[in-house]
């Protein structure tokens, strides 16, 4: 089991990175079998590929992640933190509150990635 | 599955009904299966009874919950939240910032919660 701080650390490399468009960053930090189902209730990526095919659309140089308050640890393998994340289409400007949730392998990459957000969330002004 | 506004009604209840020592209240929103783990980590407290016991605990009267921005749905039947709990313990005021992630049943009762903290979470002064 990764330590928890190894856990927060990923984590935060994985805001920065998105922050920085760096997509081949942000996948480095899964591992090969990882899961990512973002919005819960929406079917889960799975596997490095699926994942990486996945990120080249989010990753897009106008998405930015704000961390709101500390990243959460946990008695396990699992991390948890609240974003909010910004994006723009068609001359809008779209943030939605999120919470993701991530669990570790041993070797301390993302074994999965769950983000919480509804339809009544979206915020398009 | 419980529409996204009733999952957020029912965890603002759950934060309103703790910070009111309102024990019968918050055990009032479970359902008679439902799962607590908190922290993540620890063994699940399972069924209602149990989940009482657990309650009548932290229920203690010095316990608070700060909701920290917006209660996040998702596109099925979960909700996620931003905390901070302020306990305190032999003269010692204990703050953890904690994120509760909450699965619904049909009647929008609740049917698992998770509290993500972990040990490096805690702060005591």
């Amino acid at each position: 089991m990764p330590q928890e701080d190894v856990i927060k650390t990923v984590m935060k490399q994985y805001i920065d990175r998105f922050n920085q468009d760096d997509v081949e960053g942000v996948l480095s930090l899964f591992g090969e079998e990882a899961t990512v189902e973002d919005p819960v209730g929406s079917p889960a990526v799975e596997g490095k590929s699926a994942i990486a095919e996945f990120y080249k659309k989010v990753v897009n140089g106008n998405t930015r992640i704000r961390l709101e308050g500390p990243i959460r640890g946990s008695h396990s393998n699992s991390g948890a933190m609240a974003l909010q994340i910004t994006t723009s289409a068609e001359g809008k400007t779209i943030s939605i509150p999120v919470i993701e949730v991530m669990t570790f392998d041993e070797q301390g990459s993302i074994a999965s990635m769950k983000a919480y957000w509804g339809p009544g969330d979206m915020v398009i002004k």
